[in-house]
């Protein structure tokens, strides 16, 4: 490692503004009110859980998850999520990273609450962060007419739609949101879903979204088993798994078809199961599997060509089918680093293929998943620590190759990639701008 | 990154000699006639129609070609597919790779084209490779008799005869080029089959070679269904698709029988999806799967156990397993890196472990699978800059180590074992010597 | 690479006493009596039959094993395989490894022969080896009664309780070993099985372990279902494959219950395929599946909340998967680099992964799996050197970084971490104190 390099390197990245092309940013209060918010984020609650041994359940009061989470917090140093808590101590509460295990405990919660409390707290994350914009996931029912702050930019999550359509009560939902009878028929239901899109797109959203399991098969469903499956799912029931799995293929259609109409990109996050382990923490209790393909999706991207498909995978061992996709299809755009595919060894994998393979304007650096706007900084850090060495190597790598064997890169060319990566594509995929 | 070692090594490597034991030059003209068919190689239209964001048709017309592409040549600057063009532009053009930037469009195609007319310019692309052979990839009803130069070696691809041997009209090109009734029977079928491999032989051909799409199952097929298939192929039927794979299956297993009669290797290139993207340019709609496995093989290579199989995997998931057989099975060898897997992350990675865990006898360095001749100097030379960065970094590994830990290696060493896996393997394992 | 840090820090690695928590180790005769048995070790009777390009069966005479496996050792320089036998010339034989490759091979035999020979043969590799404990592999039915050396640890082995019930005669040895009819009923079988469990205890047993194949899927398996495969086991059948796997789920969860019992670690070894290539050696006749995934566990993991699970995965894509699991399931621990995993490519970032993304008292550094007790320490120091150049890097990345955005870490701390994962979670994990 050419630590001079890197460092200069991380230097100038830590510049830039942020675009934060996905987050669970809340509308209305972007930012925690108390420090059990932050620490009670599920990445502390789930390795706590994790390293007592024997599952201990969550408590709700913020006060008592910060009890939950802090006596493992020693076992947690020199992991990267670890690191977010930390850099959000030493960027936005002024507290050294050090001070939490050399300091009284209630001295730091003391110390991290005041902050918290600061008149000029929520002003202070956006200015130090340099966000200019962050795109939020919000419910098909939510009404975000009366959101003022432009630089949080609205993501429809779709999930509820398609593959909760059931346990999640779309369709009651549907029909109070828009005072309409949505389960009558595919032609109330997709009037509805138009106007969700209809609205979204007078709120400038960013992207459509949707959550996806392992190897999920976008097969055409038709009209009439959809039909059929309205009317099951309108009526309050269940569906049974692979029911379920027919009603989401036909809905992902129908919400791609919607994406094309209102000119969004449909931005797909595949890989996750859900709950399977049940003594987890709340969004502590989900895996991935290592089989996990993305040839499910043939039919749909080409089906779609006039729709752009930013994808994120779960799984490592998708990342190069994932870079051939978009190295060939004119509308899929590899995108960022995704929860336990989120670490040093797997960004920097997918990150210098993705540089190596990839036309510079195809893919989408990094997004942090934060629930609030503490967690952007320090998760972009993260990332651009190792976009930093990972631009270093390339740089002494083109100078030890020579122009005859490899594009030579400067400092200069470096940063003009990472910003072409992290804030131009958000803008020409994305359209945040 | 020792700067100085890496330079060291790779000043060296570019001094070796090159065979390029798998490419798709063609026996009458090795060399391009016009600079639309260099950058109209698949990698720089399907990465134009992939930047482009709506599929565009790829015109005929090679100079349409060059428009077709240039103008997202710019996007692709630093991606190890514009580097092979650049090489070549500094290699063979004597045209900077940076007046490609600079310079007006006109200049640098007048430049190029002149420098491809030049009379001198194929001699020119054996010399300055340095290329001793290239292994063709002929099909079965070729004739190659009339072959004078010898640097030029045959390579029978069989596909056509297995996977393809219906949509391909295999029976009919059998029966006209050795004038028999291949479709009436198994036994006349495989008399022609044998006459290809005899021809081949005396044409002194280094394999035969096949690709097979993910996890094929070659499995055992009873002589009364391969002949019922044989007659429905013959017929002129297209068949479905687990009739074809039966015959595929079936086909597999007598090439692999010629092979061993004929005493030459049988490439296996594992993992290629075909026409998946229906958008794409030609050769740019496959893609391949990360769950692909090797596992289907296992009795071809028990069957088999004097038939050497050079193997190749597209995709990056199946490379310790692919080393993992090459490790165990004495007729297996790993060869190379292979499209999609031909990056420097992927390369690097199998690199290194197979120089960890395998004979330094049982793989095969690189190919260049250019479709002309001068692909294979700077395809060679990305290769050669990854070799040199792994070579370096297990020089260093042996210094920090001590040799009560790990073999220690010196520049000498190092060198001795690239020309191993680069020259002397092709010449053990596929006899090109 | 730092190579005076990398240096530094595996000076110090190798003063670290050695806790190797799974061998195959022979209680009565923990090192070797004979050279052949060295060389005999599958690693190298297997290269030596894939180097060679035809199969040879392997001799049973000692002397002759050595002849097998001479002539390949030149082809094996350079792997981490030669580094091990390499590691013990050094170490135990005297003998530089240099000699091996200049000198007359009588006479490097002879000098390895007398070492082998010397009186304190056994107690200098434990010594020099500064080995606390090595876990064996027992059988259900050996008797430990008679073990005087604490410093070797019994570890039962199931899979003759559950894979291969059927062709290893487990009920005939049950009833052997402990005068029952354990064939009778699945109380029975039972109570013979918490007998091996109780005897175990008796022994201090570290764990029990066991061997799974690819994608295993541990269902629920009716008692009457069982009852019947148990008959059909005790009266010598041997059951086709679903039937095996019907077994093995239904002793597997069995087993897991008298691990809860006698609160002792459930070790699993998952994804080898026994047996594939037919003209291997002993031993080297198996392989992986990359496509091998970890989701069949979910049921077993979520059953037994009080039993803890170090998982070994023999495959790489498996890798994160694994973290995954160990990252939020309080009662998974990923285990060590095995088998063709073991390997510095896959070592480095199962490694590197794990210390970035799991509490540090939630996975097990590394096992050496040797056959006698020479192996331990040369397998050690290559996980060593691989510690250390990820330490050295993890460290030089703390100083790029800032404290603001990753953990420092220096030397003491790097140490630390390495006694933890190495050592004291030998002890926390598999009480191995």
């Amino acid at each position: 490692m050419n630590m001079a390099l890197v460092r200069k390197l991380l230097r100038e990245l830590k510049k830039m503004p942020i675009i934060d092309p996905h987050t669970h940013v809340r509308a209305q209060q972007p930012v925690a009110l108390h420090l059990g918010e932050l620490l009670g984020y599920h990445y502390y609650t789930e390795l706590s859980n994790s390293s007592r041994g024997r599952p201990v359940p969550l408590p709700h009061d913020l006060d008592e998850r910060i009890e939950y989470v802090w006596p493992h917090l020693p076992d947690l140093r020199g992991t990267v999520q670890l690191d977010w808590m930390m850099g959000i101590s030493e960027a936005f509460f002024g507290i050294p990273r050090k001070d939490w295990f050399a300091k009284p405990k209630q001295d730091v919660i003391r110390r991290a609450k005041k902050a918290i409390q600061s008149k000029s707290y929520e002003q202070d994350v956006w200015e130090r962060s340099k966000i200019k914009y962050v795109v939020m996931t919000n419910q098909f029912d939510e009404d975000l007419s009366g959101l003022k702050d432009k630089r949080l930019v609205p993501g429809l999550r779709t999930d509820d739609l398609a593959f909760n359509a059931d346990t999640a009560k779309s369709i009651a939902r549907l029909d109070k949101a828009f005072h309409v009878k949505s389960g009558e028929s595919l032609a109330a239901w997709r009037g509805a879903v138009a106007q969700v899109f209809d609205n979204f797109r007078r709120w400038s959203m960013a992207y459509a979204a949707i959550g996806l399991p392992p190897s999920f098969n976008a097969i055409e469903v038709a009209e009439a088993t959809a039909a059929a499956l309205l009317k099951r799912i309108a009526n309050g029931e269940t569906l049974d798994a692979e029911a379920r799995l027919t009603w989401a293929a036909f809905a992902l259609e129908e919400l791609a078809r919607q994406c094309r109409r209102v000119n969004t990109p449909y931005c797909l996050m595949m890989g996750a199961d859900r709950g399977v382990y049940e003594h987890g923490v709340p969004a502590g209790q989900d895996q991935f599997r290592c089989d996990a393909h993305l040839r499910g999706y043939d039919r749909l991207f080409n089906a779609f060509p006039d729709v752009r498909f930013p994808v994120l995978v779960l799984s490592d061992t998708a990342g190069l089918e994932l870079a051939a996709a978009g190295w060939i299809r004119h509308n899929v755009y590899p995108m960022s680093h995704w929860w336990y595919s989120n670490n040093p060894v797997d960004i920097r994998r997918e990150l210098r293929r993705r540089l190596d393979v990839l036309p510079r304007t195809k893919f989408i650096g990094f997004h942090s998943d934060g629930y609030s706007l503490e967690f952007t900084l320090p998760k972009f850090n993260t990332y651009r620590l190792q976009l930093a060495i990972i631009l270093a190597e390339r740089i002494e790598e083109g100078k030890a190759g020579g122009a005859d064997t490899i594009e030579p890169l400067d400092v200069n060319g470096a940063l003009e990639l990472a910003e072409r990566i992290l804030v131009r594509n958000c803008g020409e995929i994305l359209g945040c701008k």
